[in-house]
C-alpha cells in the first residue's frame, strides 16, 4: 500500500464523552410530527417513589424523564399501599411538593397525581390534575374515586387486566363508573406489557388510550436506552403546552400509546402520525424490464415501523417485509413483471404497519404512490 | 451474483439478530442545515479500489456511502500506484464505469475522478470532474496535472504534509500550479489525520478546504459507526444537487471540513452552520440569589460541540465546559452573582467551540442571548 | 446535596479508543470451552473475493477473520461463476497465494480451498485441503468433483436447499457421491440461513454438520458486531491446531454448527460443550415457605442461551423462561411450594436450550442438580 | 411490591427489545486475576441512600452492585448531613437492615458502614466493619472517628483534596489521627476524580489505597456500562471471601484503586495483576529484513490498557503506542532493522502501561521477552 500511516494525528480530546456527567445530563429527543393544529407532546403519567412502594426518590424521576426526552410526567404514588411507612412518612403531597422545584427548573410538565389501589374487582385507578391527596384517601375506594373526580381529575384505569385470569374482566364496577363518568381512560399499555382485551374495551367504551411506564425501580433498570429502547409512554396532541390544554385532549382522547415499539391508537391520529413520519425520498422511478429498483423510505420519528406488503397494483412487486428503522432510511426493492406496456403510469403499494394497532390484530395500512417508468 | 437470497429463513425468537439485510441496506441521516440559498450537501472526494491499491470493488464504494448517508462520491484511484495490475487489469476509467450504475440506482451522485500520484516534492493531486482519466496518464506529473485542467477538472493537493517532515512544505512546485490555475483546493483533514500547517497554506493561498477520507479498506475497518463515529468528509454548500452546482460550490471555496469530528472552515459559512445547529430552547430564566438555572441547548447536526465558556456579561457566571452530543439537548447551568439589582436585564455568554476551528488554534466563539429576571 | 462536584478531574487520555486504527486492529475473543482431549477450533470455511464474485481482495478475508476471532478460514472462490472475469484474470489459486502472507503474519490457518458451482441437481459443493485448484475446472462436475477427492479434499454440499423449492431434495447426484465417499458433509447453515430438511438429511447419512458465512460483502455489511453478533461458524474439536488435525475433525464429524445464535450438533459434542459453558454458582440454596431464592447461572462461552423449564422435581418451581446472555450471569429464581418437609434434600431443574438442537426441532435437555434446604 | 408479574405479555417480533427484566437481572463479569495465594474480590464501599443524601432506596445498591459484577459494597450514608429528616426518618442502622437480606439473597457481601461528615480540616472519613452506627453520633468529630475504631473499624479518609484549595492539605488532625492508628487508608480515587496529591500522601504514610463511587443517584446516571466503562471500585486480594479476610487485606493494604480506567497500586500487586492479564500468544517471530511480524497480545482483564514503547533491545523497533481493549487482543507491529546478524536472538519490549500507577506520575513498567528469527 502506497499510503499506511499518516505521521500526524491531532487527538480531539472533548469528544471521549465517557464522563459521568455526560450520562446525566444529557436529553434524548423522542421525534414525531406534530398533528394538524395540535402539538404532540410525550407524558408517562404513572409512576413511583420511595413514597409508596417505589425505590427512588422523587426528584430522580424528574431528571429521568428530562434525560429521556418527556414532556410531561405524573408522580402517582399508592396512597394504600405503604410498604417503607416505618421509615418514609405517609405525606401524600410530598413526592409531587418534592419534585416541583426540580421540574420547574428543567422545564419538565409535572401534573400532580396518586394512585387509588385497591384488590378487585376495583383495580387500580390513578387520578391527575388534582389539587390535594388528601381527600381520596378514605376507607371506600368509591369515595376516593369521586373525591378525585370533584377535584376535576382525569381518572383511568391502570394495567386493567392484571391478576385478572380465568374470564374476571369488565366488571359491574368499571361499568358503574363508566356511568357515572368517572373513568376517561385505561391503560392499553403498561411498563412491557400489552393488554389485548382492554384495547378491545376501551374501543368498545370509548375511553382514552393510555400508556404508562408504571415504573418503581430507576428508570435504567427497565429500558436499554443504550441499544435505542424508549420507556412507555402517551402521546398527547394538545393545542398548546399547558396543563389545561393537556388535559382537554386526554379528555377528547387525543393520544397515541408507545410502548415496546408498538403504536396503538385511533385511525384519525395514528394515520397521520405515521404517514407523516415516513417520506418517499425517490417516487419517481424507472424499471427496466425485471431489474429492481431502489425507493428510498425515510423514518423521520421515534418508532422503527416493521412493514408487510399487503397489494402490489400495475404490474410491480416490493419487497415483502420491511424493518425501516427510527431515524434512519431503508431502501425499497421494487420489480416490474416484464409484462407492463412501456411509458409512464402510477402504481401503488399498500403495506400493513404491523406495529402500529387500530384495535387487537388489526394494523394500520398505509399506501405508497409511486410514478413508475416503464422500459424493456 | 450467484446467489442471492435463501429460500428458507428460521427465525430465532430470543436472539434478535440484526439482520444482514438491515445492516447493509440502512442509511443513516448526516444531519446539517442548508445555509441560506445553498443546500448543504455531504461528500467524500478520495477513496481506492482493486483497480489501484484499494481493497475493495467499486460498487462497494457506493453501497458503503449510501449507508453512511453521503450524497456525493469520487473514486480516486491512482493512475501510477498499481500493485495488483498481474492480477487487475489496468483500465482507469473501469471503477467510475462499474459503480456508475449501482450509483444511479442508489441515487447517489458520482464524480468522474483520479489520484495523480507522485514522489515529493510534486506529492498526490485528486482530479476529479473528469471525462477520461487516459490522457492523465502520462510520464511527466505536469503533464498530467494539465491533462486534467484541460479536461475542466477540480484539483487538489492531497495530505500535503504526508511524508514532509523536517521542514519541507510549501514548494516551488506547489506555487507554480496555484500561478497557474491548476490547484484548487487541499486536504486538511485525510482520514484520521488532521495537516495543521496546510490549513494555514489554504487561507494563505485563498484554497478550498476538503476533507476526505482515502479510504483502502472496507470502510467499517476504519469507522466506527456503532458508536456514532462518521467518516471524515466535505461539507459542500451548492446552488442545487447536481454535478454542475457542486463543481462551482468548490472553486467558490464554498466548503468545511469535517473529520474526527472536528469542523474547519471560513466564518462565512462556519459561523450560520454552527449557529443554525445549537437551538437554544428556554432563552428566558429566573436567576434568584445564586439559585442555578438551567438552559437547555439543542444540537440539531451531526458533529457533536464541545463548548467552553469564555466571556460572561450581567453578573452571571455559566458552565465552564459543556459538551452537547450530536442530536441531543444538554443543559448549561446559569447562575446569578447574588449582587445583581432586582429586575429583567438581557445577558450574554461567549462560547469558543473549541472542536470548530477558523484558523489553526483558531476556534470559532458563538454568543448566547437570554432574557435574564434576576431577583433575590 | 453536600457533595456535588469534583473539583479535580484528571482525564484519561488514551480510554478513547475510537481510533480507525484501533477498529481494524482489535481481535475479539470466541469464548468456547474445549472438550476432553479435544481443542476447540472456530472456522469459516466458505467465502468469496473479488477473483470470482465476492467484494473483497483476498486480504481483507484474512484480516477480518483475524479480527473476528477465528482461527481458520478457507477462501472458496467459484471456479465457474466469473462475473468479474473481464477485469480480475481468472487464476484459481490467486486468492490462496495472495491471502497466505497475511494469514501467515497474523497466525491465522488458511486452507487451501474451491467452490465448485453448478446448476441443480448437482448443487454447489466446496472442496478444502486441495493442492491445486486447476484440475477442478473441467466441464462435467462429477469430474471436478473426482479431482479435489483426489486430492484428498474434505468435501461438502453448501446451502442444499437454496433453490430447491417444490418438493427438489435429496437427488440421485447426492446419493451417488455419498456411496462413492466423494460427500463428507453438509451446510446446515449458510450465512442467515438455517436448512431444516438438511439438517435431518445430514443425519440420515452421518454427514458432518457445517456452518460457514459465504459471505461476499465485507463482513461488517453482513454482521453486527457491535450488538455482539458472531459471524456464522462452526466449532471444530480438533486434537491439534493443524490442517491434519482439522481435517481428521472434520471427516470424523466432530464439529458443532454455529450461526444466527444458534448451535447445531451431535449430543455427543453439543452436550459437553453446553454444560461447561454454564456454570452454577451457587447450587446450595436455603427455601423457606415460598420466599424465593436465586442460583447465579454464569455463560462463559460466546453464544447467549434461551432455556425454558422442562421438569422441575422435589417440590420446587424455578423461572420459566431465562436468557443467559454471553459471558454474563443470571439469578434464575427458585421457588418451594411450601408443603415440603423441613431438611435437606437434592432438588433438580430440567431445561430445554431451545437455541441448541440436535435434531430439527429436538433441542437439548441440561439438568442443574441443587442442594436445597426447606423452612417454613 | 404490590404489582410483579403482568400475566399478559405480548411478543413483538421484528424490533427485539431486551425487556426489562433482562436489564436489570443481568451481572456482568468484572474478569482480573488472582494473585498468588490470594483471591481478587471487587467492592465499592462508599455509596449513599435516601437515609441521608442518596437517591434511592438501600436495596437498589445491591441490585445495582450485583448487576455491575462486584462482589462486596459498604452502604456509608452519612450520620450529619440528613437532608431529607422531615421525611425520612433518621435511623443510622436502617441501610443496613434493610438491604441485608437482598444481599443474601443474592450472594452479595454487605459490609456495615457509615461515613463521618464534617467539615475541612476534619474532612470525611468513612468507618466500616461497624456493629452499631448509633455510638457514632456524637457532637465531637474524633469521639466519633474513636466510637467506631473502638468498634474495630477500618478508617479511611474521603475524596481528600476536595473543597481542599489553594494549599490546604495534610493537616495536623490527619496526622493526629494516623498516629493514634485511627487511619488505616485514604481514597485515591472518588467517583471520577483521581487525587493526585492524596495518591503521594498514601505512599508517604504507608496508608491502604481505596477506590470508591461514593454515588448519590441511581448507578447508571453516572457510569456508561454499554460503552464497556466500569463504576470505581477497590480491587482487594483477600485469602478467602469473607468479611474478616476482606477486612485483613485492608488493613495489610492489599488493594489496587481501579477507576476511569486507570490502576493504581503499590508494585508488589499492581504488577503481578497487570502481568497475568496481559499474554503474548506468540513469542516466537520471524523477522525477515525490515519485514514486519506481528505479536498477538491478549488483555484477559476488565482494563484497558494504553501502552507506551519504552525500551527496544537486539535491533528490533516496535509499535509506539498501542492501545490493549479490555477481553480483546490486539496486533503489535515488530520490525527488525535489517542489520542483525542471521539467527535465533532473544529480543525484549519494555512498554510503560500509562493507565497503570505506581506514583503520581509514575507508570508501571512491562517487559515482553520475544524470541526472535532473524534473517535477511
Amino acid at each position: 500500500m502506497i499510503k499506511q500511516t499518516p505521521f500526524k494525528v491531532f487527538i480531539v480530546l472533548l469528544t471521549c464523552l465517557a464522563s459521568g456527567a455526560a450520562v446525566s445530563q444529557t436529553r434524548i429527543e423522542i421525534p414525531f410530527p406534530d398533528i394538524g393544529e395540535y402539538k404532540t407532546v410525550t407524558a408517562d403519567l404513572h409512576m413511583h417513589t420511595v413514597f409508596s412502594d417505589g425505590k427512588v426518590w422523587p426528584t430522580v424521576r424528574v431528571k429521568e424523564a428530562w434525560r429521556n426526552g418527556l414532556d410531561i410526567i405524573s408522580i402517582t404514588d399508592h396512597l394504600e399501599y405503604l410498604p417503607y411507612k416505618d421509615d418514609v412518612l405517609p405525606k401524600f403531597n410530598r413526592p409531587y411538593e418534592i419534585a416541583r422545584s426540580e421540574a420547574d427548573k428543567m422545564g419538565l410538565m409535572l401534573i400532580h397525581g396518586a394512585e387509588i389501589t385497591r384488590d378487585e374487582p376495583h383495580g387500580h385507578f390513578n387520578a391527575i390534575f388534582l389539587s390535594d391527596c388528601l381527600p381520596l384517601d378514605t376507607p371506600n375506594q368509591k369515595d376516593a374515586v369521586k373525591a378525585a373526580f370533584d377535584q376535576g381529575a382525569f381518572l383511568w384505569w391502570n394495567h386493567p387486566e392484571w391478576k385478572r385470569k380465568d374470564g374476571k374482566a369488565w366488571c359491574e364496577i368499571q361499568q358503574e363508573y363508566l356511568d357515572l363518568g368517572w373513568m376517561h381512560g385505561l391503560e392499553v399499555i403498561n411498563g412491557n406489557s400489552y393488554y389485548v382485551n382492554a384495547h378491545q374495551w376501551a374501543l368498545d367504551h370509548n375511553l382514552t388510550l393510555m400508556a404508562n411506564t408504571d415504573v418503581h425501580d430507576p428508570i435504567d433498570e427497565v429500558y436499554d436506552y443504550a441499544s435505542g429502547e424508549h420507556r412507555t409512554m402517551t402521546l398527547i396532541f394538545a393545542k398548546e403546552p399547558t396543563q389545561e390544554a393537556v388535559k382537554e385532549a386526554l379528555l377528547q382522547r387525543r393520544t397515541v400509546a408507545f410502548g415496546m415499539n408498538m403504536l396503538i391508537g385511533r385511525e384519525e391520529w395514528l394515520r397521520p402520525l405515521i404517514e407523516k413520519s415516513i417520506v418517499v425520498e425517490n417516487p419517481d422511478i424507472r424499471l427496466a424490464g425485471k431489474t429492481p429498483a431502489y425507493v428510498a423510505l425515510r423514518n423521520g420519528c421515534a418508532a422503527s415501523f416493521d412493514l408487510k406488503l399487503e397489494e402490489h397494483t400495475g404490474g410491480i412487486t416490493a419487497t415483502e417485509n420491511l424493518s425501516v428503522p427510527a431515524g434512519k432510511t431503508v431502501a425499497m426493492r421494487v420489480q416490474g413483471d416484464g409484462n407492463t406496456p412501456q411509458g409512464a403510469a402510477p402504481v401503488e403499494l399498500t403495506y400493513a404497519v404491523t406495529n402500529a394497532l387500530l384495535a387487537p390484530g388489526t394494523p394500520l395500512k398505509i399506501k405508497f404512490a409511486l410514478n413508475a417508468s416503464f422500459s424493456q
